[in-house]
């Protein structure tokens, strides 16, 4: 991706420079289970990029004098140890909600610093929205450090940060959310995809992590899924990918909100699980709900397996049409836990081909978190860190 | 892909060179709306490259002393023009189906110069179809040319050349395709799945070129998917993407040979149309209740209609959890024209999201040849032209 911005010539020599610099920035934030920034002796460096011992000395020199990277003597010849540097700068991730806006500041390889999260009125408009994150951002930042990118989730469809969808996310309706953000934060700036940003986190992470190819399945209000392929974020054309929650199940089904009939959203949302108990448990949070069904309640256990059911036949379609190596369910509803998961997988089972009927089915690891901790990481990954 | 087969270390000047021979041969091997190998002088493969003319004059130079290309005096400071030699080498696509084989000759752009289809009995034997294979390849080859590559398509789920599936294919169960290809053809063998060949040939050069990604569905007896991704074709992580065939949409439906029920291919299936019929077109053709629709027959119009329908329910799953750019409609029910289309159109619109409701859904451009010319395309894609 940033390659793209490069202003030299492909296959010259300073073209060859700069990828290889890259391919050393790039093993030095690789991300490393919230520990600190992994300290790299030159010698691994040069085995992890395959690039020649002298070629990442003179790297690591040229990186050093611009700051990026720290050096410290090394023990012998294996080299100095290097890691990136504090100096180096910082991301913000930004995750808004329906009630919610967090923020996490973050190194360059991800790694969250610090995190706050806040409850905000619904509707919130967006120009105080993003004013109330910039100042969480500035709170939150250690002093000095320059903000190199900011990662900003929304939870509606966005094509090139802006918001699209109408109904869906009402303070930001048809805002350019990349530009207003950039204005804001006085920082690049890149939007996606609350559900992108979970699948991002738990790709890279969490339950996806070592996979090559991982599906978030984000499942609160509104029903959403992030695809990973081949390592990377997949939008689609138009940014459209994933919406598994509009995926028809039966077309004299409920009406949902989407304009269509019998969505995945009517069967297995926060909202449909509460309706289908109306009458049995009026007025019940998801908490309430789970609660009970852990009592053994047969109704409240019914309804989660009812959600989980259609759930893992939703699932059939994205196993059978994408064949990803596991599927991370994320969402106020994961905290369901068995109760909705035993329940996903036998939908799975009874839909899906038989070759991939198998295919894993977890909670998500990282919990209400995960979007959050995704906008840090997507900052990390798209920040441009070349030297010239 | 072919460049993980090099020997050179990343970052290396020798590398660098490859890189940029591979960069050069790309551009004289892209595809041309089967015209002949594109002639392009040295400026045009300059700026089609990004490199530098004295780089490319020093490669065109290497290519020409290897066979590769052939040069021919140009007119002035445009330089020599260039092109693909013809005695580069050919490679063959093979289209293996349960009742035809056929066999293209390409050049190295994957442009065909010559094709044959058989029929064969049902159950050939894999020994005795690559047999045939073989022999019509060297009936159709170019004396003397050499074989650099051949693709080879087959009507079931392949995994790293392995044919998955028991059912689908009897001759072929469980064998090792591109093992005993290679050693059948004595050039190297890439195996795939035909619709996924189809989807390649559509991308390339049919009713998908020009976008970043498209799906290819085949419709005959089974229902098939291939999808490309980012203008590469994609698997899944065993090879098993695509199975549109087998979405649910009634899990109270006909029993499908997967072992499920109500599987797209249940409603869509040329079976499935001359089963609805069976009482009132006994024993008829696709072609004959095509042209029966064609009279304004209620009966056949409706058969075709309602398979349509379904298909355009399917098409939503896709369209929903993948963006494509287009949607291409092949196999013998393609035949249908808008008799088909017309309601797949109707069903998307019904089930997707409104924004992708209007993903264009276009019916082959390429028909039965689809999957060998994707097969001469793929053998092209992967032949390995670098010179040391």
């Amino acid at each position: 991706m940033t390659s793209e911005r490069s202003d030299h010539a492909p296959g010259s020599t300073a073209s060859l420079r700069a990828a290889n610099q890259r391919r050393v920035l790039d093993v030095l934030r690789s991300t490393t289970d919230g520990e600190a920034a992994t300290v790299f002796t030159q010698a691994e460096l040069a085995r992890a990029t395959g690039l020649a011992r002298a070629t990442v000395s003179n790297i690591v020199r040229d990186l050093g004098q611009a700051g990026l990277v720290d050096t410290e003597a090394g023990s012998g010849r294996r080299g100095s140890a290097v890691r990136l540097s504090e100096g180096a700068g910082i991301v913000a991730g930004v995750d808004f909600g329906h009630s919610h806006l967090a923020v996490a500041i973050g190194d360059l390889t991800g790694r969250v610093l610090a995190e706050e999260r806040r409850a905000i009125p619904p509707e919130f408009p967006h120009e105080e929205a993003l004013a109330l994150a910039v100042a969480m951002t500035d709170e939150l930042r250690p002093a000095g450090a320059a903000l190199r990118h900011v990662g900003l989730g929304l939870p509606a469809p966005v094509t090139d940060g802006v918001v699209q969808s109408a109904a869906i996310f009402p303070g930001w309706r048809n805002v350019d959310a990349r530009t207003v953000g950039s204005e804001a934060f006085g920082s690049p700036v890149d939007v996606e995809n609350d559900a992108n940003l979970g699948a991002l986190a738990e790709h890279r992470i969490g339950e996806g992590r070592g996979t090559d190819s991982s599906v978030f399945v984000k499942i609160s209000s509104g029903v959403g899924a992030g695809i990973i392929l081949r390592n990377e974020l997949f939008q689609g054309t138009a940014g459209s990918a994933g919406e598994i929650g509009h995926l028809t199940f039966d077309e004299q089904g409920p009406l949902c909100r989407c304009g269509s009939r019998g969505c995945l959203e009517t069967y297995t949302s926060v909202q449909a699980v509460q309706g289908l108990l109306a009458s049995q448990l009026p007025g019940a949070s998801l908490d309430e709900i789970i609660a009970t069904a852990e009592t053994g309640d047969v109704l409240a256990r019914r309804a989660l397996e009812d959600a989980g059911l259609h759930l893992g036949w939703g699932l059939a379609a994205v196993v059978n049409l994408m064949n990803p190596s596991v599927v991370v369910i994320g969402g106020d509803m994961a905290r369901a836990g068995e109760l909705l998961l035993e329940s996903v997988r036998t939908g799975l089972r009874r839909h899906a081909l038989d070759t991939l009927a198998l295919t894993p089915v977890v909670a998500s690891r990282l919990g209400e978190r995960a979007s959050l901790l995704g906008a840090a990481l997507l900052a990390a990954e798209r920040t441009e860190l070349l030297v010239d």
